[in-house]
């Protein structure tokens, strides 16, 4: 990595392929929750498995969906979330055709990484969070289809 | 209002027409974020006022947009988001082409909604919210251009 190297850099803000992909929402019942936007929202699942000791829901919203994710055990970042913040909205991801430069151009410009490279995420897709200091107080997302 | 008369109901999960336009955050300094986000993401402003006491600015993802919103006086949603939990997402807006019939929808099936008509809204845009309490735990806007 050459953070000088600023003309070979991937270069994110001239892909103009960055599309908002999902919002990521933390809940306790996501069974009761999609059935309930469904009705309200009319939004569909499109995708469930369950994935990394969450149960996950994709509702589409035709232009971007909704990930619902609930806990399966006491365990991990969203089970956290819940104890420290109650059900509500957790994250925003972000689709790129460019993961890996997606990443770099935020390391490059000093965003924190909660992972330094691409991992398997829910849905098969790759992907990898911002930490939400460097960014706002939003948790941010990278996902590859 | 006829909470029996469900075959002349709008129907909302009928229409196939709710997608998501935006995701509200609220921010203590918006021309700082609007440039990093510009800078990583490549979204640029695609609209910008000052509207209810806020700063606000629109970042265009071509699928949808960031709301960004900077209180501008001590008091207001925004402010005291702020004061309670720090810059971070705020809320969720899901654009309809009948606010109207999105909220009758809602009022039926028992959402407490936070505006009971829709008001003006920033961008020139009908806007109107429904309580966290009965979406599990996320404020949703609904929008109509």
């Amino acid at each position: 990595m050459n953070g000088d190297d600023t003309a070979d850099s991937p270069d994110v803000a001239g892909t103009g392929d960055v599309t908002l992909d999902h919002v990521g929402v933390a809940t306790d019942d996501l069974d009761a929750l999609a059935d309930q936007y469904a009705e309200l929202l009319g939004c569909p699942v499109a995708h469930r498995e369950t994935f990394d000791g969450m149960a996950v829901a994709f509702l589409d919203f035709e232009n971007s969906y909704f990930e619902l994710l609930e806990p399966l055990a006491s365990e991990g970042a969203i089970a956290r979330y819940l104890d420290r913040n109650g059900p509500g909205i957790h994250h925003v991801a972000l689709a790129t055709d460019d993961i890996e430069g997606a990443l770099e151009t935020a390391r490059e410009r000093g965003v924190e990484l909660i992972d330094e490279e691409p991992r398997d995420g829910a849905w098969g897709h790759d992907v990898a969070f911002l930490h939400p200091k460097s960014t706002g107080g939003v948790l941010l997302e990278f996902v590859q289809h």
